[in-house]
């Protein structure tokens, strides 16, 4: 019935972040997947890994370094750590394949900002194609929809930047808080390390615990800290502690900030509506309505809440994702539809399910 | 684009069953949700209760007990406790609207089963309108296909009943195993206890923590073995214990049953795909394959493998379904897609999420 | 062997609250259970309703409204809420009954303070017995010990308000931050909330899920505000976030302050060590050090690490607790021993259990 | 205070095997841990790896395979995986240290039944020292107390063997029901498999899922299976399907046998009486009562329940332990006591807590 015409390839197909993106195409109106490409489990069938989507999708994982890889298709999802795409995505783009990649590879347009990042999670400094991040666009929709458009090369966001750049970008971009003290606590399930085991993530370990981890530590402080420079033109530093808790799936990013002075709920609920209120993926709740990962989980919204200390002037502001969808492969799928010319929403319409 | 001029009522909506259809329904390309009706929440909006479903479906709450509800639907769903739909669905019927209830009411075709079953959970024995009885249909797909694409009156299967009696359905039929001990250990996670907190749900006391209940005693012991009599044309009783263990959804079910002489894993897997091989939501694996309730979580299948013991020719068959779809809601749109005679599937080919 | 003379009735023995107290008590090398007391299940055993004590403590529910109630105690715990303790606890210290209250009753000196929280929580405004305020003592032995020693009458602090103050308390004692501008992001496990089944701790709905509530609006803003504010000896305005989080036990208050200048880590450090070095249940552990919630999982500790943003100056303190036991019933107990002139670790030196 | 001069010795300290043996042994009246030996964390206090045990043990790991190692022990204990023990206890042995092992190595007293249960764990067939083969004893108190009390080698049980021989011992040492059909139906939480990540124990991957796995294929069929030939006195044949839910601690065996003419629930409750009622960590519950694996979490208790179904004259028994207590550590402690002429019951008299 539909014309399935848009070609997809898949590298690192068997991690979250793929299976992730291969759950949402299955049932894409106009995108089918054409290739599985990793570097592990060549061979396997994604089912066998994946029984859940014995039916939907059975295709093999192909040997990514293999020169005899399909190479037809009009995008591919690099959904792989640090270091894979900078290697690889000149010769797609040389194709006219477009390109989305997951890790930090493309999240940064110059090399000094790169360098920072990269530094912080462990990475040579330098970059392996630096050409090429002038020409990409960091893949947040709701900051670069015009330019992702028109991009061919994007930089999916981080899950805990994504969640925390968008809770603050209105009252940032309206100019309404003090830029110079801005912390973001943020929890977040524990799905966001991705499908390799460790100690921190074994059951027993895990399933009666929390904690903070890389504390003023933390690689996407410099994501962050650039999206918010860049909306507010000003230097911003941040305080970011990242937490894990025992869920699966979801972030909440509670970002504290101090109103300026005259600024109320009034003013500070408009900005956000400004800005929000034609998003297909932003819903602004008011304060006092709870808002709870299982809200999002499943589906590609981010939820926000305003909150204004009377006694303080200090607004607490919550954003709320799935940190596999609106913090990966939801918002990866939506920068595809842009990118595309196609429907923004396809494939990505879905309410999640609830309990 | 689609023509979705099915419309449908739901009776208890803001329940788990109720919830879990309207998720079902808002992206089902044929029908179109017409009203929500229930005893609580009046008035309020379901996405009000029910926050990830803003945007997608608020609609308020309708009083089902107020004369001026809507009644021009093509099917109602009942999805509701033991009591309700006996009470209410002749006066659906006799508008030419289709029934599909979700509790004991209409699963019994006679006033002595259904008292049984009745007594069982500790209600009146007598059925208030005992005459839809006999033109009540059994709503399990697989089993009645047929006789449900022309009823007009669908009891919906207990979810326990409905991955135990799928279990064993073709071991019996084919007559490969013993009728006389059958023994159904069974898993439940907790929302098969619905929406309504106890002490039993209470997180804290069930985060760590399983146990079995109504050992020899649970209600759901008369349905399977009504429909295994029937299967097999002989009266079966059966042992069944159910348990639940913490999980939102998901019910394995480890049936033990002893197989006849002469029959080997080629035969019964012979049995199980005739039976099987085309039915659109049964995925049957093989002995060594890991079975998982997340394999199926947030989906309309039923995942089932056959193990047998070489050393003593017990047949150990794993069941496996999310309980509030292929155990609730999902199989209950399977069954109105059969009575509407459209295809089967609609609206319920999605493979879930996973992690 | 040992001489278990010390003669101990609790009020609220089949909340939460009181079956730690009872767990803790059965192997307490001084003390004896004597009487149970509740308003509910009266003429049960303690052992009907909690299965793990059969064989440790099979004492009967008294109805603590009975007259013939035992009162040959020589301290009582009102494990209780808010209102119950200042009704009654007047007639136990007449009787020369030394008096632990859980509640907000008595972690107030004033009518005044006292007016502010009730107001938050809903109470009526006035206590019912005032006089008792000025001799009632705050229940946190690393800031009272000496006065708690003497007390007959003691409020045990409330379970966040116990990690906020005992994480910030030394840096505020030595002047080392800012005192303008203290957030404490607090996530606490679900039995905080008590044993009493809710929407918001049925399990289904909680397994996935976490939410900030009450935020700015958390009754514990007061308590806390109160002790810093006789801490530094300045008035101190706080902002307060609590956040829930899907595990039984555990609290980890993150707290951020801004350091004034010249401030180190040497001198916070310092500050600390200074404070809590021979405290029995504070551990400090170091920057980069991960500590968990089940770290202190069933035992009596608060684990606090000290974290220093070189770029920001800003102070991130970790303060962890089981929120049941240094949140309430150990650190009830903890004060029990300091009333009675005992060793004040008795009954309280055990490691938890991992994982 | 107390003498505590049995000197212990750990093997495998930093499993959890260890771990659990190091939380009792903290507060045991009459032993001291010696030296916590492994052949991973060389070095490391054991509190660096598990910080719960700060300031209460924080002994160094001693690298086991170094010759100056300290060997002054009155007993050891290894907890460690099959075919460490079996290579090392001789020397033990013959300097008068008692031994106590965790795996499979000392659990069966002749090379034959060890060869099967080697063949099914994948390990060479043929035992290191199979000479210590007939003086080691089956470490399960409720059966062999008085061999184990002169024994100086013994083999400790499989968590699910403990709880599926105390569950079915009585019924078959009275002759009560059918030995040619019992099914053992084991859940287990997820510490079962220890402290080393893998793809079944990843948080996300568990978190919300259940399985059955080695469906006719376990291990401990052949432990249980030789005692039950033992009690019966006749050659036993059972069914065993293990399943994991993602709980940390807890087992519960679903037990059904077919019970012989005329026994009835007075006779089954008379036989189970008379092998536990003086059992220390026994506790024997009514058909009808709940019983949690909570109810045992933390404590060396197996909770027992007889389950008569009146229809089919079905035995159903439900045994509940903490499968690293009474599982492991708890059960290996109680047959340190015995063996060293203590009290049975020293340092395991604990309730463990709720919730």
């Amino acid at each position: 019935m539909e014309n399935k015409n848009i070609k997809v390839g898949i590298i690192g197909a068997t991690g979250y972040g793929g299976i992730g993106l291969i759950e949402l195409l299955i049932n894409h109106p106009f995108a089918t997947i054409e290739a599985l490409m990793d570097k592990y489990n060549i061979g396997k069938s994604i089912s066998e890994i994946y029984p859940h989507l014995r039916g939907f999708c059975d295709l093999p994982i192909l040997d990514v370094s293999d020169a005899n890889c399909p190479d037809d298709f009009d995008v591919v999802f690099y959904a792989t750590p640090d270091g894979v795409g900078q290697k690889d995505a000149r010769k797609r783009l040389q194709k006219n394949i477009k390109v989305i990649d997951y890790s930090g590879d493309f999240r940064f347009s110059d090399q000094d900002s790169y360098a920072l990042y990269a530094e912080r999670i462990g990475k040579p400094t330098k970059h392996v194609d630096p050409d090429l991040l002038p020409s990409s666009t960091y893949g947040l929709p709701e900051l670069y929809r015009e330019k992702i458009a028109v991009s061919n090369l994007v930089g999916n966001p981080g899950c805990f930047a994504a969640s925390c750049i968008i809770g603050i970008a209105p009252a940032l971009k309206s100019g309404l808080v003090d830029t110079d003290d801005i912390i973001f606590d943020a929890k977040s399930g524990v799905s966001g390390a991705g499908k390799i085991p460790s100690p921190t993530s074994h059951f027993p370990a895990r399933h009666e615990s929390m904690n903070a981890y890389k504390v003023t530590n933390h690689q996407h402080v410099y994501e962050i800290e650039r999206e918010l420079t860049i909306l507010c033109d000003k230097k911003v530093e941040i305080t970011f502690t990242p937490h894990v808790v025992p869920i699966s799936r979801g972030i909440i990013s509670t970002i504290y900030a101090n109103t300026l002075s005259k600024v109320d709920m009034g003013i500070l609920r408009g900005a956000y509506d400004n800005m929000y209120s034609k998003e297909p993926f932003i819903r602004v709740f008011s304060q006092g309505e709870i808002l709870s990962t299982s809200d999002v989980r499943c589906s590609n919204f981010c939820n926000i809440s305003l909150n204004l200390d009377p006694r303080t002037g200090k607004l607490i502001v919550l954003s709320v994702i799935d940190n596999l969808l609106k913090g990966q492969a939801g918002n990866a799928l939506q920068n595809m539809n842009i990118m595309m010319g196609i429907q923004e929403t396809a494939g990505l319409m879905n309410p999640g399910k609830f309990p």
